[in-house]
């Protein structure tokens, strides 16, 4: 009798839908047989200035030592954000990409018995980590395409372990400022523990910006998760951490992987710290690249969602897939956002300047021949 | 009232002992205030060749592109290993080392309801998985430091759904070779997991040698491990992967983060595959290396379990951890296994002739300190 391996693996896991990653500039150039170098890629909500020099030659110091493990602590990593954020480096947890830390708060504080509070249109990690544990997830409705903060504080019950909150959230862009994310704070019971996702956090410079490790202090339930991959440009590396108690954090590092942050990912990740110039280089470019979208939707007559992150959701309507695809056939690569329950967007990432352009003339082109074929 | 934390883990994560690694020279450098170089560290059985040039020329050509995200699917890296092995790129998953690729088994096919059945002195990774996800441990009582295969194959019950064996095993060095394996894996039922776990199969090269992946095509319960951290010199990258059957492939690739594996590590652990002269070297290092200690171990008249691996098991006495201390305080870094049940032994890994021969004095003179110390 032929074994349904598929029916040996754990519920959660049995009916788990991976996350859709955008697509490889490597594979779109498989596909159409195109020149790699002429195809652009806003999918990914990358950096589109390149990497940091510093991060690079840290990088390549560390290429002599590839035979050896990592240090698993990531002392020197820790030492200077620890330095950074005035927070003690026992309150640090490392990760492969901020997907690793989100991951394991998740297996560290729920399980088939959870209930894990997040809100529509959010990062789909959340129901991605929620799902492979067998957690029950409690998607709570959004209110103009952001988090609905009372209702997620209304949705949390007995059984609830966890809150994510992504601030800005991806892919929407939505934020919320710090008052609104203390003022929920207060309404979350001290045994619940809230997530606070500041993936996106270094594009924002404003007064009122949120700043989740300003709130730690008064917040013992709160994790703040943070990333090198977005403004600090190391997404190749995978480097992501949390701040929280050094209880919790504690509890995290005795579940995640020993060796999971790579060497060349310690060395950039700590060299990056020292390069604010390249930070501010990352802000500055950000700013005005989604001045020129948003510009360029408006006068094209399309909406979208104000954005605080490095990417804008656009509305291109029911033929969102079509536009999707014919822009491919010209070269860009966006995402879409159907799976996140928005059918009529795309989420375009902020370019260099030419290739917003590219993307905006693509975009039109591609509007028209949706339309055409529909 | 204060919130315990920890009392909100999960059971099995407030229970859990993370994984010990082997100390890194930075750390004892500043704990002794000795100069690194001075340092020889043979506990983590990192290859002592220093990398593939071949591998660092690939890391360094992708450090151009810090800023992207990886290949998620990392699809040359699997091309490369599918022709290598003659399987197909979907029966191969790929993780953050072959401890990712361990964890995600676990928890994709094993829950709190679970038995996990393994070997007393296994490697370290398996109970501490098994631990994180609440299942129970089975661990077999070993027969001669060695897996006793037969008695493994009677502890599997109706609620066992994994069995790791480590073929050659990571502390011991033991090793069954393929006819054994193949009558084991004859006894376990098919809806049983086996998680081979081949993480130094490279360093044999003996005729009735143990090659899970030709096992692949009889035993559709069958998972191999492997790893570009020893062998092939990448323990700083991460790389390992697993193969099985495409549809166990399916579920293990749904659970795994999308992009476990960093740019830098895909790209060097594909153009390492092509320098089989690397390979070549380090196995013959490693045997040439695995003879100098066991000889001398001989004439100190020091027993040790002989080792398939890069690295061999000695046995020092009642005192190994001072003998250990001892070592440190000459500026060598070994490997206690009192954590895996083995207090009077002492792991050492496999260094380049030199190293060896300073691990050899050093041990000498320790053991006098240890002695003289009780």
């Amino acid at each position: 009798m032929a074994i349904d391996y598929q029916s040996l693996a754990v519920k959660g896991v049995q009916a788990l839908s991976p996350y859709q990653p955008g697509k490889p500039i490597s594979e779109l150039a498989r596909q159409l047989g195109l020149d790699p170098a002429a195809i652009i890629k806003l999918a990914s909500n990358e950096n589109p200035l390149g990497p940091s020099k510093m991060a690079i030659a840290a990088a390549e110091t560390a290429l002599t030592e590839l035979c050896l493990y990592p240090d698993g602590n990531g002392f020197e990593l820790k030492q200077k954000l620890s330095q950074r954020f005035g927070v003690g480096a026992d309150q640090i947890t490392l990760g492969n990409g901020s997907n690793d830390v989100l991951e394991v708060i998740a297996r560290c504080f729920a399980d088939a018995s959870s209930e894990v509070v997040f809100s529509q249109y959010a990062f789909a990690v959340y129901p991605i980590v929620t799902q492979a544990i067998g957690a029950t997830a409690v998607t709570v409705p959004a209110k103009d395409w952001g988090h609905d903060l009372d209702a997620m504080a209304a949705a949390v019950t007995e059984r609830t372990r966890l809150v994510f909150v992504a601030n800005p959230n991806n892919p929407t862009g939505t934020v919320h400022d710090s008052g609104a994310i203390e003022a929920f704070l207060d309404k979350i019971p001290q045994n619940v523990l809230v997530v606070l996702d500041e993936a996106y956090c270094e594009y924002m410079t404003g007064e009122k910006d949120p700043d989740g490790v300003a709130l730690l202090s008064r917040f013992p339930n709160l994790i703040v998760c943070r990333t090198f991959s977005k403004a600090w440009g190391l997404a190749a590396l995978r480097v992501g951490y949390s701040i929280s108690s050094p209880t919790i954090a504690d509890i995290l590092n005795r579940v995640r992987q020993p060796f999971n942050v790579n060497s060349l990912a310690l060395a950039a990740a700590t060299a990056v710290l020292d390069d604010e110039d390249y930070l501010q280089r990352s802000r500055e470019a950000n700013t005005a690249g989604l001045k020129q979208l948003q510009k360029a939707f408006d006068e094209m007559g399309l909406r979208y969602i104000p954005s605080s992150g490095n990417f804008v959701a656009v509305e291109v309507g029911p033929h969102a897939m079509g536009v999707y695809q014919a822009l491919l056939a010209q070269g860009v690569i966006v995402r879409p956002v159907a799976g996140y329950g928005m059918p009529n967007h795309l989420r375009v990432s902020i370019g260099l300047p030419a290739e917003n352009e590219q993307f905006i003339d693509a975009l039109a082109k591609a509007l028209v021949a949706a339309g055409q074929g529909a």
